[in-house]
């Protein structure tokens, strides 16, 4: 619980009523932006879902460390303010704390003439949640070889790789409210805009269960530099693409863009937003946990043993994809 | 406090070692930026203060909810990173943050070409801190006619009329490297950025003596609209403006920019940045730990019955002032 009968300039937050003790639990906070997928949102006038973005750049980065995400605040700056653009990215806001169980306690709306060419906004957001240290993730010390890769199906390219982005899209010179290259069901601007999957409340129930050992959001980097800040570095992940099937949206970007396979791999999440790694014995239970949720879930991969000098995470049957 | 051992995305905290147990203890977080004295930082290239005026922002818009702040995070966005000047802007930041007490525990540090002008950089900031339930200021319900209202002095500008402030110069004409027309010993430009005082470990032991009815951070709106914030809508503020020195910066502002008094009055602290609420008998006590604490301590006025459809805060003896 939210307290909001008190009111004044900061969100006031009952600890207990949500739950916790302090004996066993820590607070943690994460601070993040939405970076240049904000400069698509003000070019096709579409403002409401990158306030869903703002929020999961955030839970999500909470609920890696075991954290339940509690309270969100966010902060809004332009140059000079559209009451319309403001309020529906604070609705995307309220959409994103919705599906996190987030509390927006507070917000900051700026207006600095000067700062900010026409049109442009900016956007940050911090989260503060709590752990039981018990549940703290990731559990670097109890894994081990043949512990299994599972990955959650992403929503399209989420809140990363939005240079790369623009740069192609400025060298075909599509214009954004064109049909989408690879959904012929909406424009290229709502395809990339789609928001990033909030990932919290489904995995809460397999922290709890404490069926996890550790968690990699999938950002800038993709899967072959967020896999390894999660695993130990004796470990190697090895994941499978023929696992799962790529999403269009990012062959398109290889090929489109005549984009060396390495450099989107480092990119782009391929459709895997969040990865869990779990002992061999409970993928059954986290898969039926998950899926219970409505995440589509594949086994992506697993553990092994890392050489000297080797990669953190080796990718596996990509050579063809486009 | 803050544990740093532990990696990841967000930054943990133990509250429990921070001296609170949950039976007790509310979260408060709070989020706001800087506003347009950026931009003169950015004119000036002085860049190591607005991190310490960042962190005040938050830390005091806390502490005035009898709040301990705990934790700070901060957002620094750009359009192309400049090393040195991040850098001398976190130090600013980790400066506020010894100087009010709180963990810095994660920043964003954001670079998106097209999205700032070049040279500019815009920053935003979060704290969290936790208040125990009986501390919870304003008291509304207890303030009553009688009761005196204490200033704490302020270190000039602060961070609020940052837009007059910039009008006025503008219309002057004097460079930023100028000397400074009312303080021969500074330029204008390093006079105007003298950060934000910060009034966190100053205020604390009062409120922990529980002898604070309610504070008022002064920002924009200044006096004659932040106190009335503070107390019941049944009572009125007197502030005799005979009581303390007006610095010279205010008086210049309003007579070199031809402003109005009332616009003066609702734009600057005109030299308080706390106001106190306490009850008559607890003033020798609260003056002697802020006395003790460095503070410059002003018996600036009293709380008395409002009539209906007067206003919450009345100034007198100011008509002379420029």
């Amino acid at each position: 619980g939210a307290d909001s009968d008190i009111g004044g300039f900061g969100g006031l937050f009952d600890l207990k009523k949500a739950g916790y003790d302090t004996e066993d639990t820590l607070l943690v906070a994460a601070t993040d932006g939405v970076g240049t997928k904000l400069i698509i949102a003000q070019e096709t006038n579409i403002h409401n879902t990158v306030g869903i973005d703002l929020v999961a750049m955030n839970v999500n980065d909470l609920v890696v460390q075991g954290a339940e995400p509690l309270m969100f605040l966010d902060y809004f700056a332009t140059g000079s303010l559209d009451i319309k653009i403001a309020s529906d990215f604070v609705s995307g806001v309220a959409d994103g704390c919705i599906q996190s169980g987030c509390a927006l306690v507070g917000g900051e709306t700026s207006e600095m003439p000067g700062m900010y060419p026409a049109g442009h906004y900016d956007t940050n957001g911090t989260a503060v949640g709590a752990v039981n240290k018990n549940d703290i993730l990731p559990k670097i010390q109890e894994m081990n070889e043949g512990d299994i890769l599972l990955g959650l199906k992403s929503d399209g390219v989420h809140s990363n790789g939005f240079s790369l982005v623009r740069r192609i899209i400025a060298h075909i010179g599509l214009p954004w409210d064109s049909e989408c290259p690879w959904d012929s069901s909406k424009t290229l601007g709502e395809a990339i805009l789609v928001p990033t999957r909030i990932y919290v409340k489904q995995l809460l129930p397999s922290i709890r269960e404490k069926l996890l050992l550790g968690l990699a959001h999938i950002t800038g980097g993709g899967l072959v530099e967020n896999i390894p800040r999660a695993i130990p570095s004796h470990l190697q992940a090895h994941v499978d693409m023929s696992n799962w099937d790529v999403p269009e949206v990012f062959k398109w970007f290889g090929k489109a863009g005549n984009v060396p396979l390495e450099d989107i791999l480092k990119t782009f999440n391929m459709g895997i937003g969040m990865v869990l790694i779990v002992k061999k014995e409970n993928k059954p239970r986290v898969v039926e946990l998950l899926t219970k949720a409505n995440e589509t879930v594949y086994e992506i991969g697993y553990l092994t043993k890392r050489e000297e000098n080797a990669h953190g995470c080796i990718v596996t049957n990509a050579f063809d994809l486009y």
